[in-house]
């Protein structure tokens, strides 16, 4: 037969194993958010391919899985463009929807709203180890917060949920895209030119001071501004509080008020905090997306080179649906890479249910399946998980894979009541 | 702007309130599953075209949302045909990827499998009230168990869930492909025409005896085929056990073991039932996918015209993927309409935490921010749900909105502590 058994290139079948681990941790994340007082929403997987191609997700709308018009809208012999034949496409993240979703539904939510998006999104990325085309998603968000509530809020919750996972010591890394911008000024680059300047910035990390100058240069930026940039990240290294020393360097290219929220937020999480991790600010921190316009943080696990995750403020996403601003912040758990980590670290599910298996052999039929039968229903009743199977040939073999799934306890049901 | 706030025809946003409800009862299912032994799983959304398009989706198969070719491999100016351009698409249902799941991970999953999907499905149907394109699914099938123990467990488990959520008084509708199959061969039907059959006798409940009499005569068949018919489903009015009936006039036409396992899946649901409902009979239950090979059921709920789910036997749908059959059961609970006939009802989600709303003025910063911060963190600890917000300034209009959303408690700050 032609089928095909294997899932479509790039995505993945999830086994019970994992999807035990998935549904406990999206349990926790549900339940954790929920005392903050976020609420569960959802917004259709396909969005209108205006909507996905409007600039607002950057690279992503490289990747995005279009699909194809129906009926009479569609004539494929006729066409010569993909735009012609295609009218919407698979969500490549959760922030676009959710924006779309607020514009259309502000009437009936609360003011502010604390939002809660689980889901898959879909991107067309080159498939390799360990990343997939169809990802799960968790975001919060708050729309209609001016104040930096909203980013304390929002880094609690995340930690908070975080650490009843069980994860330890990571640090939320945190930075202003108004800072990366006041210091580009303050240094002499031009404006058109700072997209690419943080590009090379973003690249700190893994080139070093000297790295990001030898680029900075070869990219045809002037050998003053380059220096003048350098020598705030190097005078950082030395400050012990890097968001007052800035502020002080950079009088004149940054509002005041910019300082005085971040240091805020950064003390409010430090003093309320109710796991183990510790907030920084990184000024090297960029985040890619070019919809931020103020803060942005990113979580950054010991047991995982890279970001688990990260967001930032947005107040000019809404005005492009409706024409009217509306302040907005989020924050996106590294879904995918919790699960990985929870995985390879062994991670067990904590209470479970009694496993019991009822094994029964195959001549056990009419009242007697029926008694057999009963009794499960009441020890479900009891709180017990009951799998009543029929007893296979190899009943040893069967034993030990139902082990394996965790079942301790077994019952067997005979024919002839004396073997029992 | 150009950006639409709607979603794409005929999918829907779902808001705070509906997703309360959906939460609930997704956990509901969830845990009275598991009390069964069935285990979730999630396969890919997207699936391989060759496969949605290998005739075991019957009419969903002419809905399909396709998916775009990407990269080289697609060439829209040459292309004449949708083929050309399509190499996947949305799934239409979870039984045709459960199959692929099941031939490509069998060698890694007990046996028997039983398994649990709730996922989202995609059908291009003409937008109409209360349907839409994208719609959630929930699937519990049971792979390599030949004995009808299979049916009696997916029938107590899905009563036993339905039971949890509060409906009682519903009906299990429950008939077989192959008594079906008799009474056409019995009556003289051509096998050819025994589908065409099968689609007016599905239509009894609607247009009575004498309309199917009048369809089948006026779709050509026999008089004497039609009478004879006619005949059994008159005999099953009257007849005190339906399945004995049958079997017995129907001698020579139906396997014995046919009636003695359709009558043990009866006889041993209704010693077993834990909730209120009835299984009966149906000899005029057809359901429409053509891959059922043996017991079809069906929920029917008095609230509601229609059915609320189902499924049945399918043996032969993983052969078409491996070659090798593999006895294969499912049941379906009709989720959105579930979900539906609660929000009509006034369903109100159980057992919900505290709701306690913080509201601070626009004045409280830095260390008295801070304070109200760390309150809210405790009261969390305690299984508070505790909402943090600024001080709207028409600040009854706040509340009135909060206590929409449940909030009942309300604490305020205010900069000059005498406020208070």
């Amino acid at each position: 037969m032609a089928l095909s058994k294997k899932p479509t290139t790039g995505m993945k079948d999830i086994l019970p194993e994992e999807m035990q681990i998935r549904d406990y941790v999206m349990g926790v994340i549900k339940e954790t958010y929920g005392k903050f007082g976020f609420t569960s929403i959802e917004t259709p997987c396909v969005e209108n391919i205006a909507n996905l191609s409007s600039k607002q997700g950057g690279d992503n709308e490289k990747l995005i899985f279009k699909i194809l018009k129906r009926g009479e809208k569609l004539n494929v012999e006729a066409a010569t463009t993909e735009d012609e034949v295609v009218d919407s496409g698979l969500r490549y993240d959760l922030t676009v929807p959710l924006v779309r979703f607020y514009s259309n539904n502000a009437a009936q939510l609360p003011s502010p709203f604390k939002s809660l998006q689980m889901g898959n999104v879909w991107r067309a990325d080159r498939p390799q180890r360990g990343r997939y085309r169809q990802f799960m998603q968790c975001d919060i968000d708050i729309l209609g917060e001016p104040s930096n509530l909203a980013e304390i809020e929002l880094i609690l919750a995340t930690t908070t949920t975080l650490g009843k996972l069980g994860f330890k010591g990571f640090q939320i890394r945190i930075n202003e895209r108004r800072i990366l911008k006041a210091m580009a000024a303050y240094s002499g680059f031009p404006e058109e030119s700072y997209d690419s300047v943080f590009i090379t910035l973003d690249k700190m990390d893994k080139i070093g001071l000297e790295g990001v100058e030898e680029e900075l240069l070869s990219n045809g930026f002037a050998k003053e501004s380059v220096d003048k940039y350098l020598e705030l990240f190097k005078g950082l290294e030395e400050a012990e509080d890097g968001v007052a020393y800035l502020a002080n360097v950079l009088e004149g290219f940054l509002k005041p008020d910019v300082e005085q929220s971040l240091q805020e937020i950064i003390a409010s999480v430090k003093a309320t905090k109710s796991s183990d991790f510790e907030i920084v600010f990184d000024a090297t921190l960029v985040r890619g997306m070019s919809y931020y316009t103020g803060t942005i943080f990113e979580i950054a696990m010991p047991e995982f080179g890279g970001s688990c995750g990260g967001g930032g403020r947005y107040d000019k996403m809404v005005g492009k649906f409706t024409g009217k601003d509306v302040p907005a912040c989020g924050f996106s758990i590294g879904f995918e890479r919790i699960i990985l980590l929870l995985m390879e670290s062994g991670f067990k599910v904590p209470s479970q249910p009694e496993k019991v298996a009822y094994l029964i052999e195959k001549g056990v039929n009419g009242e007697a399946l029926c008694q057999v039968i009963a009794e499960a229903q009441d020890a479900r009743k009891d709180g017990t998980q009951v799998l009543v199977a029929r007893m296979n040939k190899n009943k040893k073999f069967q034993k030990e894979q139902l082990e394996k799934e965790g079942y301790t306890q077994f019952k067997e049901f005979y024919k002839d009541p004396l073997k029992q």
